[in-house]
């Protein structure tokens, strides 16, 4: 297949593009220019800027073909996760802010409703672009109007469960819809399971194979066209135009990273970059203080599979994200990549869970959500012992509250017979996967976020932690910080801030949002006139927990005041992860402003000293417990 | 195609059987004449019970042919939502207990890992049937064992995507699994989708179809088999159980309610029924006091649809259940039935909605756990005005903890720009579908339970309710009960329970779990010596919000006692829902204990007169600003 556009550094032609109005004006040859001169800017701004190169590489015909043909924002075009949009947002009137890509107050990495009106669908999560756009072809029908529906999805989102609900409703709906099979033969990684091959099959014998998948949803099929070439693309698109009839599926092959000689040798390298040069495709790396937490729930896992052969490892098409590529060079024959397909992940460890395997299911905090009802109904209804590791808890950076950790502290702990844990820092996670492995009496889960570690000192292995209890970290009189999670080294600077101003404080990890540890509690409360707990997630999660139980056992009666830190209720925005704890309000001086204000306006001002020495003496007994531990 | 058996009276065969292992020794005549015997038997046991009867009765040759062939529990076999499971039940060793069923302390009405070790994998909800398979059969490989695995699904269950997922995966692994497509063309009504019409063609044309969904799915397939035909389909079973090869698809063509004519005329009617009469097919009728929920729900929606076009309703494979089918009658060309497909109703109504059509998505609170990554991603990140009735909220009787819709205030209640609302009664109900439909500003939601309503007067029509505002029902001095949902009529019963104690209580209808109507709430902490909050779901919802919103106004210093009545963290068994929800400890009786030893070991408790004149008074103005809306 021939790339007919390459890249080009000179923009003679991309100058002229305010809006996709304008390439309909252009011949074929100077659309093909313009390509070129497309694929460079891309590649110059995400060398700058970093983000999702290989995707937007491997579409750049592909998006010059559909704006040439098409007429948005009244066509609808919708990109499946949208990882791909860097070069439909340069051609829709964003270009000059792509250099904002990604960072604070910029342009989102994906597509957003709130930014244009070229992006009619936001996403960021897989698989959704069928379902969508069937939708707004449904809502078009029914207020009699006209216009195209195109949803571009590729291959590898073809591989989650509701592209096939949306096809087996789209193929029968007889309504207008195109779909674009955007087919690279790859996820982030290689895309596994059945699919590819049938695809590589319809690939190799188009007109001979009767019966396709996409004919058996009841889909016209076109293709397969080379998608990287102009003259073969623009034609078929420009039929779909103007014979409106049923739904239609055009097969359009793709390589990703296309045009890029780097990201094209090494497609999963180069799905997400930091800045690179743009020569030799070096990518800048940030020397790392600490492994990063990813990389260590890994290692820690091989450590316990080397000694359980019952330990697998499930991924959902995020083999390095998760560090489950590490786990599978080790033992190959006990990892699964089911491709994007959490609610199969879920399902499937529970029947490996039922069989007397040990699954670990490593996935994002945030595509977890695609299993909750897996979670709830074939794990712990069964109370099946699978693993949950929970990577990309809490605030994320640059991919913003598509990709942000935030909820599944509440929609977990809620669940009856589940253990929830929170590692605060990388050694403490390396207890968590020793916790887990060795915790067959019901579902466990821990989470832990993004990038490095603090830099502690990391244990020599991994040693189970006892359940449903919390340890004392620091001692004081006052105030009590009940941190669940990284939020813990903020806890104790905040303290060190408090400690400025007389003000004395507890710092302890809870380790456990569930089972709570009731007896360290009913100590905290009992000893201090304030009680902070402190999370990495939305209300409803572990500050609920422990409202609930100091409520129902009648401990909110004014003895110790109560807050609870959380996430703020709305979605917040892209920016580095620092800035966006910093606008959730849970950064050290946020912490130590809610512990003096709450103590300020608290009834119990007054009483503020009144922690007895019996109480610190029980503290203090426990500290030294939980230090001999 | 022809029953080779049909239903018998006399049981002499079925008497001998005390585990599937009788079955091994019967030849083919007798299996013919057990399955009369167990057809005979399902369907007495059933008109007894009430229940699932066409499923059951589908499979009746199927279940004998199983078992006859394989080597239960050694093999392992998982029947798909186990609507089904009757007479698999009756033949492993649970015939005496039969008439137990969906009984508290009974038979469960699904498969139950912890009734029977011929249950290996528990199931209700649909489409996890494979999943659980590939995991059983990975186990299997991986410990070096032997054993087959068998996943009996139904072509409605097919059309769920995480099927589709487990055979993607499963089809890839080349792993010996088997799996039985239970083909008769219904979910619990007609099947929807391309999906039947593809099935239909195999069926039709199962030599000359080169390339079926299954074979491009990597599954070796087998059939269409008559599933009523012994004679045909043991032979094939055989096959499959001697030849060890890899991911096998049989293809068993079935009837819903075969072998009993008032269930083959009317398979949706027969699907769930209450007792009967054999000859007759009538259904016992309980009469009701007062409409479903379910009927007043799609009969005010109907109502509002009249008067707004843009109004449209979504079901996912659920039309009777909820309501649907009413409004599609009414409104044929605004209905969509997606099949048992929740994730792509939840982004379809996404899509519509961002169309600016007002989509209702009428999904039972269990269901909807399917969809909650597309209800964060697609619906509340984007602010979309998707409207979700949420049928069979709480506890639900019969059908037990699989079905309970326990978690929905919890998972929803904490997203940010969403409105929580529960009906307290039917007129409710039907205020709450007119707010609903009026609400532009994101997404809403509104919880009703299973069953009758209350018998209140009936609304002429519905009235946008204020967004964010409780009502007061009843004033006292005391005693403040905030109830969100049905539970209101128990907290009335509290009410008077109290009153005899000399307790005076204030009864609120907080109708809204989010926003919180926080004036109202400051006046109840500010002018009683107790709130207690009251809901029917999981910790972590309705009284979470109060509890941090009080925590974190600094309200919760002692003015006031609170307790949060929630269900409990456990997963409660079936039973008559009164039953159930006595078990949850959520009765009047409960909630009058809870209040009154709150008071009891309050340190407030000399406080409880302390309710103030201008208290008082603000709150009757509250009061009489209610009744005037």
């Amino acid at each position: 297949m021939g790339l007919s556009c390459a890249n080009d550094v000179a923009t003679p032609l991309l100058d002229q593009v305010k809006s996709p109005d304008d390439l309909k004006r252009m011949g074929q040859d100077e659309l093909c220019h313009l390509a070129r001169e497309l694929r460079g800017e891309t590649l110059r701004i995400v060398s700058e800027t970093g983000g999702h190169l290989g995707s937007s590489l491997g579409v750049i015909e592909l998006t010059v073909a559909l704006h040439a043909v098409f007429d948005a924002p009244r066509d609808t075009i919708i990109w499946d996760v949208s990882h791909q949009c860097y070069p439909h947002k340069i051609l829709t009137g964003r270009r000059d802010r792509m250099r904002s890509l990604r960072k604070r107050n910029g342009l989102s990495g994906f597509t957003r409703r709130m930014e244009s009106a070229f992006d009619p669908f936001g996403a960021a999560h897989s698989s959704t672009s069928i379902s969508a756009g069937l939708g707004f072809a449904t809502a078009r029908d029914l207020k009699g109007e006209d216009g195209h529906v195109v949803c571009i999805i590729g291959d590898g989102a073809m591989s989650a469960g509701m592209a096939f609900e949306a096809m087996n409703n789209a193929g029968k709906s007889g309504r207008r819809l195109i779909v674009i099979l955007n087919d690279n033969d790859m996820s982030i990684s290689a895309s596994t399971g059945a699919l590819p091959g049938h695809l590589a099959a319809i690939r190799d014998r188009a007109q001979t194979l009767a019966g396709n998948l996409f004919q058996n949803f009841g889909f016209d099929y076109r293709g397969p066209v080379d998608g990287h070439d102009l003259d073969a693309l623009i034609p078929l698109l420009r039929e779909l135009h103007t014979n409106k009839t049923g739904p239609v599926l055009l097969h359009v092959v793709t390589r990703k990273g296309a045009g890029y000689d780097p990201a094209e040798q090494a497609a999963d390298k180069y799905h997400g970059v930091n800045p690179f040069d743009v020569t030799t495709g070096v990518q800048v790396k940030v020397p790392a203080k600490a492994p990063s937490y990813t990389k260590v729930f890994a290692d820690a896992l091989i450590n316990e599979a080397k000694a359980d052969d019952r330990i697998v490892a499930i991924t959902a098409a995020m083999a390095s994200g998760t560090g489950i590529d590490r786990f599978e060079a080790a033992f190959p024959d006990r990892t699964f990549d089911v491709g994007i397909a959490e609610q199969h992940a879920v399902t499937f460890a529970a029947g490996l869970a039922a069989s007397g395997m040990k699954p670990f299911c490593a996935i994002y905090s945030t595509f977890l959500q695609r299993a909750y009802d897996q979670i709830i109904h074939d794990v712990a209804l069964q109370q099946l012992p699978v693993r949950f590791a929970i990577d990309r808890a809490g605030l994320v950076g640059a991919d913003g509250p598509t990709h942000a950790g935030a909820f599944d502290i509440m929609y977990l702990a809620h669940l009856p017979g589940f253990t929830v844990m929170a590692a605060s820092d990388e050694a403490e996670l390396v207890h968590m996967v020793a916790t887990a492995a060795g915790h067959d009496e019901g579902p466990i889960a821990f989470r832990y976020p993004r990038g490095e570690g603090t830099g502690v000192t990391m244990p020599a292995k991994g040693e189970m932690l006892p359940i449903g209890r919390g340890r004392i970290i620091e001692l004081g009189t006052q105030v009590a910080l009940l941190s669940f999670g990284t939020r813990l080294a903020d806890c104790l600077k905040a303290r060190r801030l408090l400690a400025l101003e007389g003000i004395s404080v507890t710092v302890v990890d809870a380790r456990f949002a569930k089972p709570l540890d009731t007896a360290l509690i009913a100590d905290l409360v009992d000893n201090h006139a304030m009680l902070v707990t402190v999370e990495e997630g939305a209300t409803g999660g572990f500050g609920a927990l422990v409202l609930h139980h100091l409520a129902n056992r009648g401990m909110l009666d004014g003895r110790c005041a109560v807050r609870t830190l959380t996430l703020p209720d709305t979605f917040i925005a892209q920016a580095s992860s620092d800035d966006m704890y910093e606008e959730a309000k849970l950064t050290a001086r946020h912490i130590a402003a809610a512990a003096r204000n709450g103590i300020a306006s608290s009834r119990v001002h007054g009483d503020i000293r009144r922690s007895g020495r019996a109480g610190q003496q029980e503290l203090t007994t426990r500290l030294h417990r939980a230090e001999d531990r």
